[in-house]
């Protein structure tokens, strides 16, 4: 028997809590982490229950008083005013004092009071030995217990300070601890709402240029800031393999002009940690992250470990890699399918200590250069353990690194990768098109233990992924998908300019590859063209940055409406202040109509007053009344309503009657 | 880092789990514990899992391979053959093999086969190192794959002895071992399926009797067992204490010929291991038992720990209780509250480990006078560790135990009682009454992890608890209330011959206990009266005998009907061959009618035939067809049909067209 066997207080179910402490849970600086738990114990006794957690660099826990939300229900939170990581855990005990005293007030017997005043007068004294501070004032009260009389012992026993000074001395020595100390990654900001820019710098030409630099980016920023945009991610800026190089269109052979895939990393020039030369030089790369934070804009680097046959690692570290029967270099493949231009690792290598040591050099080189926000290009093809080690290590030197996996796999291994440390996810958000489809699948994760450690990044297209609803639907299509993903997520992204010009051209018909694909050609954009969403994608973006409501996913409910190709639901702050209820039109054909049901007691609203939808799209104001009310929406003007809800304000002093 | 990098397979979400593996999940004997998990790996990488499983007396590992589910999700199941604790746990490795099997056959490039013949080879060598036996087979598939000929390679690759072999020799060396150690108490089937008859043996008296013994208790037992009950439980049998004796109906001062309430345990002449000695001697018991057994009756004690003030206890033990300021005993009380006939122990005694040593005693010695089922009054005002630890010591020399808790109090406490050991658990079904009550309350431990440890037991009456409904709804009421328990639970009670006599009469008005209470009298009973249940109640109890479907509570299942005063439900057996469906009408005032909806599928029902619903309880037959029937139900006559749900079978050779 080790623990004592009078340690009687039980805690369980704590939330939030993942695996058991054994994974930490997200959240960003600057929220509060709210924690719930059951704490009882045997009889009647009263509890006492606190929140102790710290900050990983700290060695001292802070203390917050847990209190009872009903039936053995406990709650506190705890503020997260650094980046990093804070543990937490949960202590609880027996108050032999509190319990005194709330059958004491019950009392009505006078031989039982008196006997309960020299009983209360022991645990006082008790308290009063144990403390050097407040000793003489407890001695005080217990002196005042054993001579008060009978009329005025209610008064006294539950005495204001009596209370206090009982409490902060209260005897924890059979005290609970709960048994798993758990922990809540405090990341930036960004890492919960985040607006990102996809395009490859190679294609910044301008007239008659063959190859873009990081120099012609640099003028392109404004545009993309003016779009709203905060992060511009870029494909692998690093040499370009030779060997096996794909041509245009992802032909097997390629030409004297074709500038071959960014995914196929590294030549005799340099691999993860060098700059492809046509781009520029790493100073000129430091150049353009200054000048995008200017704007407001990060740079994210995409990260994809794999190598060309003639990155320098293939002939330096032979056996970081998979060799045939022959001795020759294993590409990647999926038979009958080969991949020839690329060359996986070998994890299962002996020398994997050394591996691991590499592949982190390249994220804290990169680091150094001014980047924090990484997109790392199939994670799940790499070690789940690699990974949790190696973004571990990051983030312990450098907490405001942010992760975005893109993990096109199955479900479970997307989600164990955001389990173990990415801060972003890809998800199938792209194929989601149904309502069902899109209710189901956003359920899942934003009304499930999932929302603690998993967060999408919702692409409405990616350079690999042009989906059948775009490529048939139009200009409807391309507003919609932006709409939903910029509503549904707090996070999304597009590859542009290819979506603002709405290109919708597939290299093979049925497939969604994009024809003249930038992966293996450089395009040259006509940004100004007149039907360019870029206005609209501006406004949706300045919803997003105007409404609090959108840049977290955790309170997203979807709501009735009698049609199927409608769909309704809304964001909300905690505080419920900012409501943004959006109804789009899944059919990009055809005008769709229908009523919605709201549910007026959660949003706050009641069924006598009128409330007003604004829509923050148009600018029109439209009154509701009661929880059903018609909608009707015209694709060819615009797809859906972003209304933000205003509720009646109860004066009539005021120039505006809602808020 | 501890752990291997390279062990890549990733093993979760494992189920039956409680708590990580900090309690056992609960099965009986004979049962097979159907184990699921996720387990995935990165990459493309075929897996190979298996569960693992020992009793605690073993030392040996036993393994069953897992099967995949889809979805990363695979199961498999081992059987309890013997009582006690088994622990089981998941392992799972890359089936290199396997994997490059998978992707052999997909090959067509000629080079590619001949360079993947040589790579399979090296695989079998290697396997061939490792094991003596079935070395030279293997050496020979390793010759045989160098040297065939591409035409034949596909069949000798996929060759099934080949791959058995490889599968028994598969490399485990970077399997991944799940962290947790789960554990499920394999408990004897009583703890699953058991119906118990409480009475007080003191009642048994016959004619100018005043006061009954086990030889009167002995001529009672055919009367119980014809009724169908297979656990006959006795309230405390130990000396009944007489200081502050409570007289009839819990009146504060008893009268010389007051019997007292035999939950105020000991006298001088003895505590919990003595008998009281108007009920006989300990060799008198033993007979009871012995006679009982003959009928396939186990008898049930009472457990309580409290004392009256005249305890051995109090005197030899005065350490083991609190003590008021004037040194007097503490007796129970809620102030203002006493009950002063009643001392409870301090479980926060210096002297702990001899009270918990002293109290596991108790039921050691009951154990060998031969009791297997103890019915622990009030566990909920003892510590959760003392529980814990006692239930675990008892079964780790008896499991054959069976604890059933008495806990009516909070949710949470009652489940953690049943959480750390007891194998069945008093409920709140006694008030509730209404088909939402039931239904949410019954899907609540049926439907979520809570049935992997909490077994109801349903009791519609208690000396007690009068329930309202029994009260006012007459014999319908009793009967409904008894088919309710008695098909709702695998284990179900009442407190008889109260119940098949339907004494209906409290104390006082508006409240719940019995006028004239055997709680503190002697009460005589006409247990021939024309009027009793007891035929009633035989023929629910011979159904529940004859039907699997009843003997478990983890397949249960409500269905809708148009009329809130009748609730429907369904239990059947895990091969669907049993499937028994209530219809039961909650309002014992009024005929009512209504449409029940099936779910034709999951009852293995298709909408063409009809199929037969045979009221077992009345033996009459219906012909029902589709999801959609008609049922009308007089609580004057039954208030219920228990329905045997005949298929039809198809074929017109049998006699019996429904099976």
């Amino acid at each position: 028997m080790k623990l004592d066997g009078r340690q009687r207080v039980i805690i369980e179910k704590v939330q939030p809590e993942i695996d058991s402490g054994r994974f930490a849970i997200k959240r960003v600086i600057g929220q509060a982490v709210v924690v719930e738990a059951d704490a009882f114990t045997d009889s009647h006794d009263a509890l006492a229950c606190v929140l102790r957690y710290r900050h990983e660099s700290e060695k001292n826990w802070h203390e917050v008083p847990m209190l009872p939300l009903g039936n053995d229900r406990w709650h506190a939170s705890f503020p997260l005013t650094e980046l990093g990581q804070y543990v937490y855990t949960i202590t609880a005990w027996i108050d032999h004092f509190f319990s005194w005293q709330q059958e004491f007030v019950r009392r009505n017997d006078a031989q039982d009071i008196a006997l309960a005043l020299r009983g209360g007068a022991k645990l006082v004294e008790a308290a009063a030995r144990a403390t050097g501070e407040n000793q003489l004032q407890l001695q005080q009260f217990a002196r005042e217990l054993r001579s008060v009389k009978a009329e005025a012992s209610a008064v006294l026993a539950s005495s204001k300070t009596l209370t206090s000074l009982m409490k902060q001395y209260s005897d924890r020595s059979l005290a609970s601890d709960y048994p798993n100390l758990l922990s809540v990654w405090s990341e930036p900001v960004k890492a919960q709402y985040s607006t990102w820019y996809e395009f490859f710098p190679r294609s910044c030409v301008s007239d008659d240029m063959k190859h873009g630099s990081f120099a012609e980016c640099e003028k392109r920023l404004p545009y993309i800031a003016a779009m709203g945009f905060d992060v511009v991610y870029l494909p692998p800026i690093h040499p370009i393999g030779l060997t096996k190089r794909k041509g245009a269109n992802n032909t097997l052979v390629a030409t004297e002009s074709d500038v071959g895939s960014p995914w196929a990393i590294g030549t005799a020039e340099g691999g993860h940690k060098s700059i492809h030369p046509q781009l520029g030089t790493l100073d000129d790369f430091q150049h353009l992250v200054m000048k995008a934070r200017e704007l407001g804009i990060d740079i994210a680097l995409d990260i994809a470990f794999q190598c060309s046959p003639d990155h320098p690692y293939v002939r330096e570290h032979p056996e970081w890699f998979c060799h045939r029967a022959d001795g020759s270099i294993q590409y990647a493949e999926n038979p009958p399918k080969k991949y020839e231009d690329i060359v996986p690792f070998n994890f299962e290598t002996d020398n994997w200590h050394e591996l691991w040591q590499e592949l982190l050099d390249v994220f804290l080189f990169w680091i150094k250069q001014g980047i924090t926000l990484f997109r790392v290009d199939n994670p799940h093809t790499k070690p789940f353990p690699f990974w949790e080690w190696l973004i571990g290590e990051v983030k312990r030197g450098h907490p405001e690194t942010i992760f975005l996996a893109e993990a096109f796999t199955r479900p479970k291994i997307t989600y164990r990768l955001a389990k173990l440390g990415f801060s972003q996810s890809y998800t199938y958000f792209t194929w989601r098109n149904t309502k069902r489809e899109l209710e189901t699948y956003f359920t899942e994760f934003t009304r499930t233990e999932i929302r603690e450690y998993f967060r999408p990044n919702l692409w409405p297209n990616t350079p690999d992924i042009l989906s059948e609803y775009l490529q048939f639907g139009g200009r409807p299509a391309f507003m919609l998908r932006l709409v939903l993903a910029a509503t549904l997520g707090a996070n999304y992204g597009i590859y542009g300019p290819a979506y603002e010009l709405m290109e919708a051209t597939p290299r093979d018909a049925g497939g969604e590859e994009y024809l003249n694909s930038e992966k293996y050609q450089v395009r040259q954009w006509e940004l100004d063209r007149a039907d360019s969403l870029k206005d609209f994608i501006a406004r949706v973006n300045r919803i997003r940055r105007e409404n609090p409501a959108l840049q977290q996913d955790h309170r997203l409910q979807f709501f009735e409406v009698d049609n199927d190709n409608l769909l309704c639901y809304a964001k909300t702050t905690a505080d419920k202040l900012d409501t943004i209820l959006v109804v789009a039109n899944l059919d990009p054909h055809h005008t769709q109509s229908g009523w919605v049901t709201l549910p007026l007691n959660a949003l706050g609203l009641d069924a006598l007053n009128v409330y007003q939808m604004q829509d923050m799209l148009t600018s029109a104001r439209f009154l509701w009344n009661g929880p059903r009310n018609y909608v009707e929406i015209n694709p060819q003007v615009a797809p859906a309503h972003i209304f933000k809800l205003r509720r009646r304000v109860h004066t009539e002093h005021d120039f505006d009657y809602f808020l």
